[in-house]
């Protein structure tokens, strides 16, 4: 339970003050957030919320989004926020081909040259920028990062305290080489942020609204944390589900089965 | 043009005779046909048909499905099929995880010793069995075989003439790996056959049925078969398309949009 992080996506029509009250009744610690919800609270006043509860907030997303206009500007203050929140990660969602663009070895090698323009500034920040790979389902439109390796590769030309990955089972379940990566990454101490979702299908139209709560779906979800775990990572364990039929329920039933279901997946049996 | 293949599920709806009758007139030699639209016409009458309009059968859509009760003799009488039809290739789609199952690793191991088990029926009826990969998006459902290197991985054990692989431009794209798995391939002679069809966004509900016709996507396709002409491959060259905004039109119309797009976006300038 101590490793658990409520992913703010998991209970998204959940008001921040009432997610985070939930949170500490419950015995959670730690809350990922996300920047448009810490926005619309105000910054600074939802770091003082989570520090009011005894909450952790163990992740901030996203930054990326690298084919936009102003992307430097806006992971910049990304970055800030983050800090302001003492999260320790933002998670990097990459974006996906420019405009009619077919080349994507150039839009990964972007990624990577952006990301290393954001290094000094997230090292004086104190902040890890967090690559994410995303499912490839999603690398035309939101993410040309793809599997593990690539976040690694992307990585490797920085210092890790300022350029890790994020390991989201939901992504990257069905990669046979992801178990040598995990440990790869572990041994480039490069593990930012372990998120938690399963698979479940029929997709839905757009595929994004369609992630499984932990148990419900086809992922070795305890497999994935023993690997991380193997790894040496020791931090936060995220559950974070985008689902139509999850947002639907109140906050607090859903935190209540995700702990549940948390138990009897993903932590130590 | 003399590598050109119409696979049938790109006009799904065109009866047989019309398709084939199509082909020819506008000059096509090849066509990759389906078990179920070839079950009901006849076999032996589809490949005499097949023979009248100069056409060769360049694959054979599908075997596989591993996990299903029967796949055995199930698949042989696949192999049958496209000994009768002349068609070099058997494609296989490998199926999911077994129902309630969440062990990949072992699904993909069965799939590997069911296509041994097949090997012997596939090299006396002079039928290649080519493994597909999936999109990653299909692993669960369609096929544990989630990109090239593995497909590669789970032919190795087996002589090249009995088990090779399907490069689908489709299902790999996003894979930066896949071009020197592609070398790999070509070099240990296991292309057996070259699909095309291009990536298109969003993706619809269940995300069989959203892919596009070559050019209309975000996929280097020139680059596809620049890669598997460089690995040494000299055979046709499929269009194979599911998607049902391209099944509402008329065959005729679609192949000739097809053609047209397969000079611009696939075949040498």
């Amino acid at each position: 339970m101590k490793r658990f992080s409520l992913n703010q996506a998991t209970t998204k029509h959940w008001p921040l003050p009432d997610l985070m009250a939930g949170c500490a009744a419950a015995g959670v610690t730690g809350v990922g957030l996300w920047r448009e919800d810490v926005q619309a609270y105000g910054v600074a006043r939802a770091a003082a919320l989570a520090r009011d509860h005894g909450l952790a907030v163990t992740s901030l997303c996203r930054g990326g989004f690298f084919q936009q206009n102003g992307w430097a500007d806006e992971n910049k203050r990304a970055i800030d926020e983050a800090a302001t929140l003492g999260a320790p990660a933002l998670v990097l969602v990459s974006g996906g081909l420019p405009a009619g663009s077919r080349d994507v070895d150039a839009a990964r090698a972007h990624v990577g040259s952006a990301i290393g323009e954001l290094v000094p500034y997230a090292l004086d920040a104190g902040v890890q920028l967090a690559i994410e790979a995303l499912h490839p389902m999603f690398a035309s439109d939101r993410c040309v990062v793809a599997n593990l390796k690539q976040a690694l590769d992307l990585a490797a030309p920085y210092p890790a305290e300022a350029v890790g990955v994020v390991v989201d089972t939901y992504h990257l379940w069905w990669d046979d080489a992801v178990w040598e990566q995990i440990a790869r990454a572990g041994r480039e101490r490069r593990i930012a942020c372990f998120q938690v979702a399963d698979w479940v299908t029929p997709l839905p139209a757009g595929v994004l609204l369609g992630r499984g709560l932990p148990g419900t779906g086809c992922v070795e979800l305890r497999r994935f944390r023993e690997a991380v775990d193997a790894a040496g990572y020791t931090g936060p364990i995220e559950v974070e589900v985008f689902a139509e039929d999850v947002w639907s329920r109140p906050g607090g039933e859903v935190l209540d089965e995700t702990l549940e279901r948390y138990r009897i997946h993903v932590s130590d049996a």
